[in-house]
């Protein structure tokens, strides 16, 4: 299987190196930043290019991982290509695609990239959409080269699955930042809370989240949220969240 | 060292367990909820007791771990007796134990603890504190026979560790949760979402969080946040979490 790769961020350099490794050959890497594009040519033996009068027009895999926004002139410059053009957007509609390729669709793989961090995919849902039956087996066969995980998702149940993660992952990791800040300020090591994050990560693997809330908010101990607001008296902005978030929790285990 | 528990809720169960498997005798497990206090008693072979009058006044620990307002009056109980009395607090002052025991301090394991899920203290942070230099040794043994990681905390170090503690795992399964309901709404499975629950939290013991922040806040994507506040629409109360945490975000990373 041909690849040409367009895009040279988090989710690019992930796929683009684990279908490597599964013996996809990546043709080319596009980018519009040629020091990304170069890099990760480097890595997949890719040939990096800037322009899209010498993009591969034969390759049987368009894999577009670009922002959100930049997709539709993408998939603009993708018409008449031979293979199939998918993208990897939680919250782009597949349509955007329409017109563009053989066949396209979506490959949308539910994960937080960070480039300094390598992941084994194996485990990571794909969510996969296409235009036709015979898109979908073949964006099925890709999806399954990298993960035991690959739910077939419309575009709107995607895109609510995305909305779920930017709570549970963006949201949580800020609230980790928030929480860190504090630490600091007070010269406090954000290493001591680590094990309890974990922990809680892990209790909701085999539990539903509201079987297994803990703190102040779910006891309606007033006392003690009475405390913490005077103790974030400095952070009007942490009062602020810690209200508006233990009201949530009250109002989901006390009304 | 014999030991008398003076609770049987979560942080009792597990702090009970875990010494009696240490080698310590628990002698005596006091609870106002008699059902309670009978079942951890017969987890530790302890006997169960109800009334103040038949406290053992001979133990080497008296270990408080009730609800915070409780804290006072059971340590009103507790003037007299020969050992040193601890609360296992996050939000309590070490002084609402003033006059009890041979000595007193604080105990406090930072975690999340459910009676259903087992948990292996070893890496659990305790912080402690003491009345004195005499007592201070005697916890920290105490604390060395449960856990690897063992820090000395003032009463108002302890209290930001809790309230960040609040932050980064109550609010934190309080977003999972929320994120669980909304994929429920739309027939969608909760299992989707924890690989990127465990990656979310597992980043973060390696990494500083602002520097792993993803999602679309941290990238100022109006358009997908446009569209996350509009497949809310039916749920003011997430719209409202979306907008201040993502407000939260910008103003980290944009400002």
């Amino acid at each position: 299987m041909n690849i040409v790769c367009i895009g040279s961020g988090n989710v690019a350099t992930h796929l683009a190196i684990a279908l490597k490794a599964m013996g996809a050959e990546i043709v080319q890497v596009w980018s519009q930043d040629s020091r990304n594009a170069e890099i990760l040519a480097a890595l997949t033996k890719a040939k990096p290019v800037l322009d899209w009068q010498e993009i591969d027009r034969s390759a049987d895999l368009y894999l577009i991982a670009v922002k959100d926004d930049a997709i539709p002139a993408v998939a603009s410059h993708l018409k008449g290509v031979k293979g199939i053009v998918v993208h990897t957007a939680g919250a782009t509609d597949m349509n955007v695609l329409q017109g563009a390729g053989s066949g396209y669709g979506v490959l949308y793989p539910l994960q937080t990239f960070s480039k300094t961090k390598s992941i084994d995919l194996t485990h990571v849902p794909f969510c996969i959409e296409a235009d036709r039956p015979g898109t979908l087996e073949k964006i099925a066969a890709v999806a399954h080269l990298l993960s035991q995980q690959v739910a077939e998702l419309s575009s709107e149940q995607r895109k609510i699955l995305h909305v779920a993660a930017v709570f549970a992952c963006n949201f949580t990791n800020h609230l980790y930042h928030l929480s860190s800040q504090l630490l600091e300020q007070h010269q406090l090591k954000f290493d001591l809370l680590k094990p309890l994050i974990t922990e809680t990560a892990q209790k909701i693997q085999n539990a539903l989240p509201s079987d297994v809330q803990t703190g102040p908010a779910v006891r309606d101990d007033q006392e003690t949220m009475k405390s913490h607001l005077e103790l974030l008296e400095g952070s009007p902005e942490l009062q602020q969240l810690y209200e508006t978030l233990s009201n949530s929790i009250k109002k989901t285990h006390l009304l």
